[in-house]
């Protein structure tokens, strides 16, 4: 954090003084709102397992907050602690703002406090108060740089035991964590060992994630999503627009969003690019990496038939882990090098390491890996994380796809059957997007789930995730509440073990983004039916500057374009 | 070009409705500015020799446009041809928007073409008319779609030949040809070849290269600068808040440009970045590579003891060429693999040529071979342009300073001189700029370019660059007129010949937007002051969207930030 006075850029300086439009329902603060709570929940699935683990969290009723008087919860001043966790996603720090707003309003004793680094910072008792002079230099800011974040998760008991001290020793009647799906199954994980301790300090969860994908029947879009796409989208469509000018080369963007593919899906519905590979379709469909290259090889035949020699494929960071063979290979990789490491640290050159390594797989495996362009092949057995896995996301799918493309297009060329020409320009965006300005839509969105966090806090709401719905209608009809976090949750295996945690909403195939994409992606492939987004814009006609997410549209039933 | 109607964008319907505002010397159009004709020219340089090469052409005087009643230029309908040739720059539909507007002003009878994709497309007579309709449906946009662009040079006795025909075929009265030093020297050779022939039609160069490289006392600025560069500033501004949030990484950003660092110092007065390499600076120097590289990591070291294992460094594009001892070892290279190709072909393995290369070149260049990681070794050895040569614009930079700075930090931890710890990631921006919805600035300097070269043409002005300037006043107070194009030319060595070319504007070391870096980087470097510009505005406060680069701004003497 730092409090010196910084040079800004004209957009900083205007951009602070924007005022986000508040759900009517808050406006008047939180002495004006009541809960009203629903019928006990259940959680998505395992319902048994998630109960045993979460016995005094577990199905707890919805919330809504309608109008009511309600000024006890605003009578003794109360003292409240955010963290943020996890990856950056623009609107952090209005989630903040809104909070402090919320309590402010509330009791102006109030004090609002930000755990340093992620929940490290709360383990280790680091923390600052947030007043309104140093939120103000942050309100409507991209980055988390006010508190920072960080991705350690509060899970030993003795984690546990010293956040639980800690949050006594501060004397903080709340806990706000604002993370993605594992952060905030960490969050109800902390609120249920709190109820556990018998202690009084409730734990509330905001949803956050560029990659869209912590959202379901009562989440409807975590924050981010909306300026990370806009911001990709910009970025896709200039490559459209210079591609659709020098018509000379084929563009291959991988975007950032390694678990699902929104990212991909979203940016593709604003753009109208010529390939999409959406990692969920080609899990479905079990393809392997060889039918992925076809098809591609296949349209960029097609269009150098009809003179265009030209395109541009968007790819997902998390392709790889999405098509079975190249899942089945990592697994395999890993746990070949794992168990032969004194071996072949005893091997000189990457050439015999290969080859040692080859004859360990299964047979399918090694001709999938001999397969492989070199670099990648080196990459898959050479760059290993700490633990010695494979590190997929630094895996540059859209080079190898490159390479295997033009082997093939090689062969196409010496049989006849191709004579066009493929020069080919690879992009990855990813860090470009997480700590953008946030749009208008991410900032009145993070502004309203850090002030209804503030609303459930006061209202002593433990174990929910704000939730602010009906975002496709204007700021001010929007809905707020809280969602019970063991709602969301089923058991999945990690690290061999089932564990309890909110399920990762993937691209639905049978949903109407990716049904959209389905019935317009074969034209976009042969026209060229670009579309520019351009950058976003803060001021102007509400059409330019209100509009959310496309995916969000779809899903809602309303019209894009 | 294509005439179907599109899916816009909302930016692309509303950004079609603006309407640049024309400097007031034009708003009443042409039959109200007359030519105001100064004293002869001389080249920059070469006078003799350039003036040999265009005797026809040479020693113009500079023209500009005041008040005055012109009806004559108004009588006769004309037809005028407009060629984009080169790499994209935003507002190049601009300019064509322009100069059909002043064409219409003239006479509604006047006609504009399009020669379609570059100057081979006057010698294959391929041309469409741009009709108003036509027009709309690119204003304000960026890339250069409309008629596409293209890099061949209209030389050759046959290619000067075939475009007169051509012109004189479609009863052209003047060309416009939109483009960089390379094609505004065409356009030059053009038109003096077409008075040496006798041919009454004018020639007409327009400013454009993002690269800003294209400048000098008379021409302030080309078009595209102020665009890419504003669209490269919000994406490092973008990645500055990110790594302030996360505080582990090392950002390298590798920045278009090669022949001139412009680029990379307007984005580093923008955004305020650990690090900045200037290539002019490095040649002035003359710094190795290593020295480049052991600058970096003395900062590295030095962020690293403050606790600060972050930072973000901004690499020009052309630096490996503006290193002496690199370009010396490309040069040897290229000479090296064009006197052993076959020896070369019959050796087998990477390793084998290289060690092959590496005996044929002077022990230094070896050395400095041997130096270098082995990919970038590699690259310089196999990745050869269609003439054999090392293509330079392909060697990630970026990444080569990465793995030597790694093995240097190595060197160090082993002494117990580093302890920090050092992660990196690399970006290279390029094409994301080239083709951005041009900003107020460029969507209105192009307009003016385009709306006087119509002036010119109509004036019978050959010969001449459109020139603009008084840039950093509002836009109704541009003065506007006309620069003979060999004012700008000195001769060159081009391909073993001495060559009149329009110099270069390699970044001046001595000017202010340098100095500036030069006052302000070491506190950069240390204290973390990033400034996140944001995205390009195109309403709201004047402040946000009509300011222009601040490498103008200094240049022309007045404050930034």
């Amino acid at each position: 954090m730092s409090t010196q006075k910084c040079v800004c850029s004209p957009l900083q300086r205007h951009r602070a003084k924007f005022q986000p439009v508040l759900p009517a329902i808050l406006k008047k603060g939180p002495a004006f709102v009541k809960p009203k709570f629903g019928k006990a929940t259940r959680s998505v699935a395992d319902q048994a397992a998630v109960k045993k683990m979460f016995p005094n969290t577990y199905g707890l009723p919805a919330v809504t907050f309608v109008k009511g008087s309600n000024p006890v919860v605003c009578k003794k001043p109360v003292r409240i602690g955010v963290v943020l966790s996890g990856g950056q996603a623009p609107g952090g720090h209005n989630v903040i703002g809104g909070l402090l707003d919320g309590l402010k309003k509330a009791n102006a004793k109030n004090k609002l406090f930000g755990f340093l680094g992620g929940p490290s910072g709360i383990v280790e008792n680091k923390l600052i108060e947030i007043t309104p002079a140093l939120m103000q230099q942050y309100r409507n800011t991209g980055g988390f740089d006010l508190i920072q974040s960080g991705r350690t998760k509060i899970e030993t008991d003795e984690q546990l035991a010293a956040a639980k001290n800690n949050l006594l020793k501060n004397k903080m009647d709340a806990l706000v964590v604002v993370g993605g799906d594992d952060s905030n199954t960490n969050a109800c994980v902390i609120a249920e060992y709190l109820k556990q301790q018998g202690v009084d300090i409730s734990v509330i969860g905001v949803p956050k994630t560029i990659d869209g994908d912590l959202k379901n029947e009562h989440i409807e879009a975590s924050f981010g999503f909306d300026t990370a796409t806009k911001i990709y989208a910009e970025l896709v469509g200039n490559i459209e627009r210079d591609m659709n000018s020098a018509r000379k080369y084929w563009h291959f963007v991988r975007l950032m969003g390694r678990s699902a593919s929104h990212i991909t899906l979203e940016v593709a519905l604003k753009t109208h690019p010529n390939a999409v590979l959406v990692g969920e379709e080609v899990l479905a469909k079990k393809m392997t990496l060889g039918q992925v290259v076809k098809n591609l090889v296949a349209l960029i035949v097609k269009r150098a038939k009809a003179g265009k020699n030209y395109g541009i494929v968007l790819v997902p960071e998390g392709l790889i882990e999405f098509i079975p063979e190249m899942k089945e290979l990592i697994g395999a990789l890993n746990d070949a090098l794992a168990d032969n490491e004194a071996a072949l640290n005893k091997l000189a050159t990457p050439a015999e390491k290969k080859e040692f390594i080859l004859a360990k797989l299964p047979k399918k495996l090694a001709d999938l890996m001999r397969s492989l362009p070199d670099g990648i092949a080196r990459q898959l057995m050479l760059d290993r994380d700490p633990h010695g896995n494979v590190q997929v996301s630094l895996i540059e799918t859209e080079k190898l796809l490159v390479e295997m493309i033009r082997t093939e297009l090689a062969k196409l060329k010496k049989a006849g059957q191709y004579t066009g020409k493929f020069s080919a320009i690879t992009h990855f965006f990813g860090y470009e997007g997480r700590c953008g300005v946030p749009s208008t839509f991410d900032a009145t969105y993070t502004y309203a789930l850090g002030y209804n966090a503030a609303v459930l806090a006061l209202n002593k709401c433990s174990g929910y995730l704000s939730s602010v719905r009906k975002l496709t209608r204007k700021a001010q009809d929007w809905e707020v509440g809280g969602v019970p976090l063991t709602m969301m949750m089923n058991m999945e295996r990690r690290k061999g073990k089932e564990k309890p945690v909110i399920k990762k909403a993937l691209v639905e195939l049978t949903g109407k983004p990716f049904k959209y994409l389905v019935a317009n992606r074969v034209s976009w492939a042969e026209k060229d039916l670009f579309v520019f987004p351009g950058p976003i814009q803060f001021f102007g006609p509400a059409e330019v500057t209100d509009v959310t997410t496309y995916t969000l549209l779809l899903e809602q039933g309303k019209k894009i374009n």
